[in-house]
């Protein structure tokens, strides 16, 4: 009887591993952000890449099917076939150069991460573009296993003009 | 003895009362982005009041204490006090006009919650400036049980002016 009583135990101890002490849970939470840190990290910095070998199919395998992507000083594009085309349009607008994203935090929970960074684009030697940069936030969900960005959106540091009509 | 490894049996399932079922796991999840939705369309509906109130202080009160505020064509703004000062600067710039946010999408995941929408701002009769949208991603935290933003990024669709320099 006491072996059975055992077995019980074991049995239901077993299928409670889920069961977690608030101790447990901020340790899990910091091990699943310090995971998906390292692969959002990962992830942004090959984005980088593909934009600066002007890799427009790549570009857009990171972002997932439905992704939103909302540069500034133009429409939201929805869906990865538009965001392919963005990416192509905006290289042909910039020319040659380097794209580089700094992972400044990401925050993670379950199977959303928030990323912020900053990005810096260097014209390549011969392109009389000036260099610009600036900041993006980008919301990662993890997808059978994998990280795609489902939302993406940044902007300059850059000033803007002045507005076409004053205010008085 | 069926008694004790009843109880023992009782004790140790109400113990497991956390552990999920995939589709226990699937309705948490819904319920929770449903609540953290509802909860984030208010304050963000409550922030554009403010905004267009010029109520700073008020629309600073949102953000987080180490919040990160990301305007587009201006550096980043880190801390509660200077976006306060953000707020304030950007009335006196644009002058008096009403601020709409549409929230579109609401993910969350814990205390994590990550809000898509779009900004209108209508200048207010007599205000010679032109009215501007544009895109935001804003992702707030639950601290306290109160959603919090902590960080926030949004752009314009208008148009930018040429850069400056020609690439010929």
């Amino acid at each position: 009887m006491r072996t059975r009583l055992s077995i019980v135990a074991v049995v239901l101890v077993a299928a409670c591993a889920k069961t977690e002490t608030p101790e447990q849970r901020t340790a899990r939470m910091q091990a699943e952000g310090d995971s998906a840190r390292t692969a959002v990290t990962a992830r942004s910095a090959a984005l980088a890449g593909f934009i600066s070998a002007n890799n427009a199919d790549s570009s857009a395998a990171i972002y997932a099917e439905d992704a939103v992507f909302m540069p500034p000083n133009m429409a939201t594009v929805t869906g990865r076939a538009g965001i392919r085309e963005a990416f192509a349009g905006m290289h042909q607008g910039m020319g040659a150069g380097q794209m580089h994203f700094t992972t400044q935090n990401v925050s993670a929970s379950g199977d959303i991460a928030v990323e912020r960074g900053r990005w810096h684009w260097q014209p390549a030697e011969g392109n009389r573009m000036p260099a610009d940069s600036g900041k993006y936030l980008v919301h990662w969900h993890r997808q059978g296993g994998t990280w795609m960005i489902v939302e993406d959106i940044f902007n300059a540091d850059t000033p803007a003009v002045p507005a076409p009509v004053s205010r008085r």
